[in-house]
């Protein structure tokens, strides 16, 4: 069997950290209730960590996946003809192959931005909708943490933003598929940043940090989670062996395992850039927040290095590519890149 | 934590074999690309056995769970104005909480059966609706192989309805969320049931069968899998680490593996037939085909019995229960099982 | 061109009533604001006049046609995981070309009934899903009055099912198509049929009884109006010249020509149903409480008697053939009808 | 009952031309088929007034709005993974309430303009999406003629999309709720627009250019137009008397009815530019080439002006507004309102 080599694509073509991998071992015992229901004590104890993390209130639930988790939980806020405001570059927006318009009908409506961030001032002209019957109504603001630019919204930007859509009817929605590295980044706890900032609804995910599959739904004001069970029944997300995706999260989130993760991956990416801001060559282009760097590079570089180590291309106009770090990025690995790229460059 | 205690209540509470849980930890090694993209070496060596077994011409996706696979192999048959027939005991009809309706936009049109199979003279009455602009076209006939019933398809009864289906310009498709099962009970190997008997598409399980998580969606003809995965994507289908459902089936499909479990199932399901066909007071109301035994009991020796070994009440009504026999069902479990409904009855 | 000649197939072959069309004429003049807005004091008026009739809590408004009345009104009572219990018969089950499916989303229940009306006992064994996650969640129950059988529920059995319905957390919803022809029969008015028996949401048609197009949906509680009228834009149901709409239904409600109209329908029904009774070979197969007549016939009289006057086939299997009246079948309609009857039957 | 002035608000702000009105009343004798079917002689009557205008090859049906057409139109080409571009400023994507992400679940991706044209290098970018399977797929261009903007595509550029459209195995869509507007405008016949200039789906709109109500959808290619009936029955979108929107087409294409409103309509907006062009207080805005004039006016005198005559304001921000013609519209209303002008300005 052709073996892959490791690289800089995405966070997902890493594997399953040995934590969780004993864990899915260890959880294998006996029998279970199927499908997370009362009498399944794995999904109880996951569900309980997950209050240890972001407070007793919330409700929690297991789907398969991010696309899931986001369009499964929007819908808990919007009816069909209600839209969803978002970065032109959010995953919601540009990486899911309309599922949202599939599942909700609804529309999205997107505003653009240079690092991925939006503000509440970009969101107010579509609020000139609100009460006009031609035009699908404006009800949810959603923001990923990190944004797919690997930047970082500050709590007090989140508080803004939730402050405002509440403001004027509307919920916060996040899209949390890298979740932990913005609390590393923010040196956060999970609670801070959701919770207590006014977020509505999670996307809580863990497989780009170390998980095999499964993501978290989490609603801070359990009446949202009302009927939550059909939908994502009817939404083909409901797992017969839930156990073994609560048995990963309980895992993730015990003992910081999510922590761990994501500060090496974060150093990872502070390492790499640190390396790659020594050539005059080579361009940062979005502040190193997380665990990718963003950097320009000539464009007969690009197939040469992706020889050795694979990475996407960002921007193929802009010779912009994307290099991600994991848990499992090793300083090796940044050293032989880095080696690569200095035979070239010097 | 809470110890479940072992029973019949479906086997989807069964754990995850251990031959699946070691392929699992041995394929956790390094990096693979994301998606099941054509680099993915662990993916292509599972769409390779599939072909070993079903033939070389059949195209073959992966999705999370059986509720996935009928609605999206569904979808590739049909438009939003079309129907597909079904027994109304079928899974698609009654247990997946309309996702059906609200992924196709289609209407199901249902069958009565008293053994949840289907025969081509009661598909009939439809066909009298094509042509006929107020009503849905009927474009799909949709078996399961096991029903939900227990009860098994014979090569020549699912020969039968493919050519119903064909020469009426429908489609069969092919609920196999039990299809190891129903294998041995015909001791047919999965190509004489499928491929060679004509079916159109089928969702093959392993949940069921000692699989942790991952169905696969398996076209006979290519063209009927054009485009399938962005309707993957759309329907929210699509695992990132891919490699896990991959690596799964992968060894479930090698030596044998799906066969050894689903000849346990079965013959623990033969064995406690045979012990509960002793008693008087029982009445076994569907032919024990596969893994599971539907029994009529007293109304008051149900709870007596739950309260030792769950399992659900699929009447009540008539004090019809189902046994579910697993992979991991054991003699002792069948014996102990007997030992107290001997208590109660004699 | 061709001329059709006047049969009975269904009350909406025949044209539109003098009165009507006077009233599109006169209400053809000036300007008017689009869309029904606030503004237009045509919608305003007919408005008006519904709010006599039913009383002045209502909400009405107008959509395109009964398919959209159905399904946009049971819109604003379900969700996609929801689903409506109705007569296998219903329209919204058998002639919508799965239009509630695609709208909505949710799963028909269908009651067998040999009359078209359903009972409260039928609806009960539904309720045993309620909070089990794989079923879609029984919420609306949905009557036709008249019936597709051309049956009427009597104002008490309206009540009785409203009561159940509310009793268990549901909704009652209400197919008016013909409620002129069922208000008639039953000697009421519209309220005590609807507002007064615990009607939820009620399709109110005058296709059928001599408009051109338009139908309302009438919301007994304003609450379950909400935001209709994004639903009906999203819905493809905003009708820019609204006032067309309005002002057939204005003189419809005015003046009792909804009263007339239906009366001289129902009254030909009875005159034809008297003719038919004196041939042993004919029997009438419903009680004519409407503006139809059901009747079996010799089935080599059918294609005879449509060469004269067309009609449907009810049902290819019984030779029961439906003749509908209109508010423009005269007795000479009939008396030829019958005289070509005569020359083949006695 | 209140009056409404005449102003400028919009095209279906006017009623039904007298020779409409006559159709109907005329069309109004006697029984016909009803939902348009084969043997009612109205509807193929004007079908064939189409194909005489539009070619002997086209399949044309008639649904209820230009929402409708649209959205259906569409669907034909389309499954729910694929997208269609447009203009950020089409009716498609700004004034249907998410109608066609609710109908089709597809994507809507839009093309910025400062004119409502868009052209092929716009489209290109899009193109980098096809076969990646996270992206909804680019299947159609859909343009409008007249634009929301009110100018209008040469039969040139129409051509060149279409070209770049097929050339990249996409369709063309024309959005054309105001086409006899632009035929005017171009000195062209519908055909040499559409037929000849490579437009695969045209929505025909007559409503604002003096019918009451229907919209007909045209295939140049009738394959394309497969199985459109049961969508247009799922849809919501099948009349009963269907000869009341058939007689109305049949009408406005013969003896150029359509053309006689469309050139006083375009005329009588020359004439307003005219007069508008004398003062420097006010800037025309878009080329005037239909029957709208978009004219920037000082933020006081809009509210002087509305009360006069009502119109829309387009932009809030720069207080451009826009004055829509129609069939109906005269001298003296041009005359008058530039009276009230005139006293504000001078």
């Amino acid at each position: 069997m052709k073996k892959i080599k490791k690289g800089f694509a995405s966070d997902n073509w890493s594997g399953v950290c040995p934590e969780i991998m004993e864990a899915l071992t260890l959880g294998n015992r006996g029998h279970n209730e199927a499908y997370g229901e009362l009498g399944d004590p794995v999904t109880a104890a996951a569900i309980k960590q997950f209050k240890n993390h972001f407070g007793e209130a919330i409700s929690v639930r297991f789907v398969y996946n991010g696309t899931a988790a986001n369009v499964l939980g929007l819908s808990q806020l919007m009816r069909s003809y209600h839209a969803v405001v978002t970065a032109s570059t959010a995953h919601l927006n540009e990486d899911e192959c309309a599922a949202p318009e599939k599942f909700m009908g609804a529309k999205i409506l997107e505003v653009e931005t240079s690092d991925g961030k939006i503000k509440a001032e970009q969101v107010k002209p579509f609020l000139s909708s609100i009460g006009f019957q031609h035009h699908a109504q404006p009800k949810v603001i959603s923001i990923s943490q990190l944004t797919e630019m690997g930047t970082v919204y500050s709590l007090e930007e989140i508080k803004q933003l939730a402050d405002f859509a509440h403001d004027n009817n509307m919920y916060l929605h996040m899209d949390g598929a890298r979740i932990a590295n913005a609390a590393i980044t923010l040196e956060s706890d999970f609670r801070s940043m959701t919770t207590d900032a006014g977020v509505d609804v999670l996307s809580f995910g863990g497989t780009k940090n170390g998980m095999m599959f499964g993501e978290a739904v989490i609603f801070f004001n359990p009446n949202l989670a009302k009927d939550f069970e059909y939908l994502r029944k009817q939404g083909m997300q409901l797992h017969s062996k839930m156990r073994y995706i609560a048995v990963q999260f309980d895992r993730y989130l015990y003992e910081g395992l999510w922590h761990k993760n994501a500060t090496h991956a974060n150093a990872m990416a502070q390492l790499l850039a640190q390396h790659l801001s020594a050539y005059n060559q080579l361009e940062i282009t979005q502040k190193v927040t997380g665990n990718g760097v963003f950097v320009r590079m000539p464009q007969e570089l690009i197939p040469i290095m992706q020889h050795s180590y694979f990475f996407h291309i960002w921007n193929e106009q802009t010779h912009e590519v994307r290099l991600m770090c994991s848990w499992d990025t090793t300083k090796e690995d940044i050293e032989g890149f880095v080696k690569v790229l200095h035979e070239q460059l010097s």
